[in-house]
């Protein structure tokens, strides 16, 4: 409106404040609400760009499926020389079920969870290995001297487009400083799973929920609880707004963006999909060093004005789409 | 002094604050006092009835070796989404070192790590069996439905005369309400092992340092801080002092104490074999239901009397010992 003094589209805003915890709520309003936020196309920006100077258009999500696990052996803390030995030690276990998710690669052991998989087309794979991804620059920019991950595939392929089983959190006894010799009553870890297109996240949970089952020894009583699961999200290559987007962008940012796929979960994409039958447009201007979910974030002020430049040029560049 | 005017014999009291954290100073303090110290036999009350109404001599003490395992990934914590795959998890890496520690059933897989383990005798194996324990009393006592342990022996034998291996805390990441999708940076465990006769502990953290360094992935550091350690220790069957100590304890409760073995440790036991060439007499009057290192713990009154009666009546039927 500052710029041409009139919109050259209608424009709804959606805002919500439950993406981190499972979007409860909007997952509630949005099907009492299909008419009134009736689109062509939903703009979402919560993702990155490729790299500094490299803006993206991220065509592709994964899902997640996040657990709380709790294992409860004897009714209160013991001592663990009185009774260590005798007695399921429910922090011993812990590390034992966790420890049986994974292989030392980090290919996913539960019994089913690759059966939905979609394998990355020769193109997608083609692609991401063309991208300047730098693994010595990655390992600096985290701090660390080595990297890990399911065999067969690249760096990129793992974050993006492969599923992951992560600890999020642990707890378990005496966490101060020094010894404390005592036999845990209770453990607990916080467990996610990274889902690519056509897991189902409810699918998930069964099968985990019997994995760890099986493995429950005598003397403790295991809980997993559920806390949100969204499947993956893709917006096709070919639809008319990726490359309306790009335009808008490269006006922007001075540099036509790459196309890429996200490790990241933003479940209300696909509640978008389901309710709206809109597909939605991820346009972001955040770095990968952003510090995203950890101490000290941040966000690119130079970035921060050339995406709103971007966003700018895109009303624009929708505009001449014809609409629905 | 108050039953009978005076004392048959010299007492020597020596009080410590530290045994819990490895009685750092006292261990310093021992080797200077020598001659102040001399003594016949060492009598410490830290050590529990076999049940209630059923006072025991202990015998034997398992020794202990307690570490920290500390291990750090990435420079801070991560984007579970956006990282997760491709970067090593110290969280999950923990899990699978852990994990590795034992078998299903608790036998300990560290390499080297029974060499020296004394087996239990036929004698004490017998003894032990014909104890009055119950098993189902003692899953009521703790709040378990089952029992778990090193295959081929007896919940008794599992808890006084077998090495474990038990996570006493656990550590990363997010540990609060709800979901919070991150990638920790760091994740730490206590551990320890309870050693029985013959083990050293200084052996054993080198083999334990071996093991879990040949198990560490690229980009994760690990660090070993070894907090206290102290071999089992054994008062000889046929000591005299048993004897005494039992006919004391047959007046001050009433009834005659069974000789038994126990899975804690007192590290100041071995000090005071070395540095006084004295055996020690473990006369305590807790129970098992104490919930010793826990919380609401507890010692009986009664109890209390009864080994008060029982000290006075130890220093006569020592003072008729040849003394050294």
């Amino acid at each position: 409106l500052q710029s041409t003094g009139k919109l050259p589209l209608q424009v709804k805003f959606l805002i919500e404040g439950e993406e981190e915890v499972g979007s409860e709520q909007i997952n509630k309003y949005l099907p009492t609400a299909r008419e009134k936020l009736k689109c062509d196309v939903v703009v979402i920006s919560d993702t990155s760009q490729f790299a500094p100077g490299q803006p993206a258009i991220t065509y592709g999500l994964r899902g997640i499926a996040y657990y709380e696990l709790r294992l409860t052996g004897p009714k209160q803390d013991l001592h663990s020389g009185t009774f260590g030995g005798a007695v399921t030690n429910p922090a011993n276990m812990l590390a034992k079920m966790i420890a049986a998710l994974t292989d030392g690669q980090g290919r996913i052991q539960v019994p089913g969870f690759y059966n939905d998989v979609t394998p990355l087309s020769d193109r997608e794979r083609r692609e991401f290995a063309g991208l300047p991804f730098s693994e010595a620059n990655f390992q600096q920019q985290i701090g660390v001297t080595g990297l890990s991950g399911e065999a067969g595939y690249s760096t990129l392929e793992r974050r993006w487009a492969r599923p992951t089983c992560d600890v999020n959190g642990l707890w378990s006894g005496y966490q101060g400083e020094g010894a404390k010799t005592v036999l845990p009553a209770k453990a607990g870890a916080k467990l996610s799973f990274r889902l690519v297109p056509k897991q189902d996240p409810h699918k998930i949970t069964q099968s985990l929920r019997t994995f760890l089952e099986s493995m429950c020894p005598p003397g403790i009583t295991l809980e997993l609880i559920d806390f949100h699961g969204a499947p993956a999200a893709i917006t096709p290559l070919e639809s008319p707004y990726i490359e309306a987007a790009a335009k808008a962008i490269e006006k922007g940012f001075g540099k036509r963006p790459v196309l890429i796929r996200e490790g990241g979960s933003i479940p209300i994409v696909t509640s978008f999909q389901q309710e709206l039958g809109a597909d939605t447009l991820l346009l972001g201007w955040g770095l990968d060093d952003d510090n995203t979910h950890s101490p000290n974030e941040k966000f690119s002020l130079a970035d921060f004005h050339r995406g709103i430049k971007a966003s700018a040029y895109l009303w624009d560049e929708l505009s001449k789409l014809t609409t629905k």
